[in-house]
């Protein structure tokens, strides 16, 4: 066991605080991992405020890890010290049922352990995230992040980029595809990139005019203003995928009459009821509505591999580990462009 | 042109009555087809009753026409007088746009001309459908019938047939998967014929115990009460692929939750709004709710061959044509098993 620095929240008022945490010690198969970014997801928000009822305190959030290899144990074979590395959403599961066998750790049917507050043979029952000078974690669930990107950047590619990469992956977006993104926040500045640097002709959807001159900057090809109802009706039946990163339930009928027949809408925020789903149009459009779950760790290091090709990373802004606080509420004031990274070496 | 008996709605109150159409002279690639048999699909009455608000009479319907080939056009080749054929529910489309070129003309661009009630340079500038002595169309729409196979019971399968047959193939069922058909009517008969037939294990979901019996005679290996909710529960996380026959808007978290990670369910009946998907269960689960509509001339062919080798046919009750009115008010009181198929000879 070894004792180390980190924010933590106590209790559901939101507020983060700096906190001693126990590290297990390095197994044989284990990595130990100094951290010296880590991004800061809405989920890290809605785990610190019990939003999902599911939270035990005190809470250390943070599954955007990047860092350097400090101590490998003796059965580690991938890495070595120095080695920069990253850590996003899961850091073990049981590798071994059909999930795990199809590279789908995320889905593992014997409960994949989240990179936080998720049970754990870890000291303390519970998983600590990122927001913290180190962490230990077993050398599978471990990413090799290329040299040339920019760590700060690289941080949320750990979770907002395999988001969003995942889905835009698995429905073989390509040159030639026309793909609306939905939404421009952390998950949809992300789509935009990625859609952008597979090739295709990449259309920002969004309700607000205000944000097409960012999202042309950040590689749309387009920008379809949702609200204009002439401009929906242009763009009926242009799309070959549509990329949904809007957070909350909403009428999703309006972006499905956007979509080609034969296509898909994936969604990767909406985890709230949506309301009046049009049967009508997925059955004579031959349409479908699915979702995607960030991917798993090969997929993962897949995504780091082509972002590390093609120079991708995410537009951030980078914080000292006291100003956290300050960054949820800008957060939930929806004042980032497009995610906080908090610089490790901040924290003491 | 040709005068040949038929039977029409003359209004929308539901009743069929004998009547005198004429048909298009045979052009160069047309066929001309005597009718030997018509299934009778719930799609003809909502036609006759004008459900859909764009019926047009005199309205002739039937898109589960089986025949012999009477004439041909002296540029048709794949067909001569005395073969047994089929005309499903598409009887012209451009075949040079996007979707005519990947085979799925349901979705041509340019608007494909169903058997009925659609727009043609045929006589009287509407389609008229299969409650007829006589039908002619382009040698593209025409459907080799395999001779082994039940010229009654194939009828349904130009459109019920068809109809789960696509998504079963799209979704590539296979032996080894687990597979459930939701409903168990028309549509829903055949789906459990077809996935059978493919070799997976298939299995019945309906509200209905009393319809366990007849469910394992057309092949069901099992059956799953949906108001069972400790059955339900069993059964969660269990299926590779569902095919939803319920033919109005309804709530489909129940199945969605049935489903494997991964994993899709195909919607083919119900063409109304479906309160409050879970988007939760899409995002998590990485699930989809999808999409069919019939399918495509070369797809319905490969099925027709598939229940040529298979010898499946839909299971029937024939009638004669005077009976037809009657027939649609057993319908509506879900009183056939399963597929009501017109005797054409019966019509003078």
């Amino acid at each position: 066991m070894s004792k180390t620095a980190a924010y933590a929240a106590k209790s559901n008022d939101g507020k983060m605080a700096p906190y001693s945490i126990e590290r297990r010690d390095v197994q044989s198969n284990d990595v130990q991992i100094e951290i010296t970014h880590c991004g800061v997801c809405h989920s890290d928000l809605h785990a610190i405020k019990n939003d999902w009822g599911n939270s035990k305190y005190p809470l250390v959030p943070g599954h955007e890890i990047i860092g350097t290899v400090k101590k490998v144990g003796s059965g580690v074979t991938k890495y070595k010290e120095g080695d920069t590395v990253g850590v996003g959403c899961l850091v073990d599961a049981c590798l071994s049922c059909e999930a795990c066998d199809e590279d789908l750790e995320q889905h593992c049917l014997g409960q994949p352990t989240m990179t936080y507050n998720s049970q754990t043979d870890d000291p303390g029952g519970l998983t600590y995230g990122g927001y913290s000078q180190s962490i230990v974690v077993r050398e599978e669930f471990v990413l090799k992040i290329p040299e040339n990107l920019d760590k700060a950047g690289t941080a949320p590619l750990l979770c907002a980029g395999i988001t969003t990469y995942s889905p835009l992956h698995q429905y073989g977006v390509k040159k030639g595809m026309t793909v609306g993104v939905i939404g421009l926040g952390g998950l949809g500045h992300m789509g935009i990139k990625l859609s952008a640097a597979m090739g295709a002709h990449t259309v920002m959807i969004t309700t607000s005019k205000t944000k097409a001159d960012d999202a042309k900057e950040l590689g749309a090809d387009e920008v379809l203003v949702s609200t204009d109802k002439d401009a929906m009706q242009k763009w009926a039946g242009k799309f070959d995928f549509l990329l949904n990163t809007i957070p909350v339930g909403h009428d999703v009928n309006p972006y499905l009459n956007l979509l080609k027949y034969n296509k898909t809408m994936c969604l990767v925020g909406a985890i709230e009821p949506l309301a009046n789903v049009n049967g009508a149009m997925l059955v004579t459009g031959r349409k479908a509505v699915a979702g995607s779950l960030i991917g798993g760790l090969k997929e993962t290091q897949e995504m780091l591999d082509f972002c590390g090709e093609h120079n991708v990373v995410a537009t951030i802004e980078e914080i000292k580990m006291s100003e956290i606080n300050d960054a949820f509420e800008r957060m939930q004031d929806n004042d980032v462009r497009y995610r906080f990274v908090i610089d490790m070496a901040t924290l003491d």
